[in-house]
């Protein structure tokens, strides 16, 4: 298995974990009915990188990376990451974040912020938390999740410098 | 004295405000290069409106609204507002953001959200206070700030429900 930049073309194998993910509407800010076209854009165009966790050819996951503001924000950056249903609890989170982390620092990043984490992603909080994120905000009631209703989003952030 | 929708063609009366604000690079998350081009486009074509304060037929601020998350987060808008330095202390952003706030009530908004405040503009940080936002975040170091280094940026939110 390996981490590695994706290609535009390899797209079509990431897009079933983007709408599988999507479609759950519990994690994302992302439309449930996010068509491949917008998932393309925002997947691959808009970030800055891409990456996909690739195990005997096939791609079992997926991350960018990006600048979370400009200007005075610039040495920030933002990742999300995506795992395949088939391939959860197999620890292919903490290796991309563990990987993204190593290139954001590469690339000049100083810290890395995630904006949006539903209080209700239970998981990803607690993994973000050991690999040194600190929750510094709670947004109320800014997710609104499918069957929970509205609940409230944390914002996690680590400096990377060391 | 009037707050009205702003018109693409009016962005050369904006224009002006934008540029000084962004080159100071105290407050926005905009690059202090800012481009008159993309500008227009940051302004204008993103948000899903922009508004302008006007007296006598001169444009003395102006602001934005859109929608801050996608899909589970799209209840929650955002807004930046922008004053002309020979306007400032006059009430303009106050004017401004409580007008922001009914237009968000009407476009179906629940909650507003501004997600990169720079601690050390402390006259924002009160005002915002002041309209009833919440500080519910604090980015460590977030904001670079160029005389006083790396700085706190805040996170600040209301529900705009009644």
């Amino acid at each position: 298995m390996k981490i590695r930049e994706a290609t535009r073309e390899e797209f079509d194998q990431i897009w079933p974990i983007f709408r599988e993910i999507a479609a759950a509407g519990e994690t994302y800010a992302y439309a449930r009915d996010t068509t491949k076209e917008q998932a393309l854009e925002i997947w691959m165009d808009t970030p800055r990188k891409t990456y996909v966790f690739e195990e005997d050819g096939e791609i079992l996951g997926t991350y960018y990376i990006k600048t979370n503001q400009s200007g005075p924000g610039d040495h920030v950056c933002n990742c999300g990451y995506m795992v395949s249903s088939s391939a959860r609890g197999r620890g292919l989170a903490t290796a991309m974040c563990e990987h993204s982390q190593h290139i954001g620092r590469e690339l000049g990043y100083k810290a890395m912020q995630f904006n949006f984490v539903a209080s209700t992603n239970e998981g990803a909080v607690r993994l973000w938390s050991k690999l040194g994120f600190a929750t510094v905000g709670r947004l109320p009631k800014a997710f609104h999740h499918p069957s929970e209703g509205y609940v409230d989003a944390f914002v996690m952030y680590k400096w990377l410098e060391t």
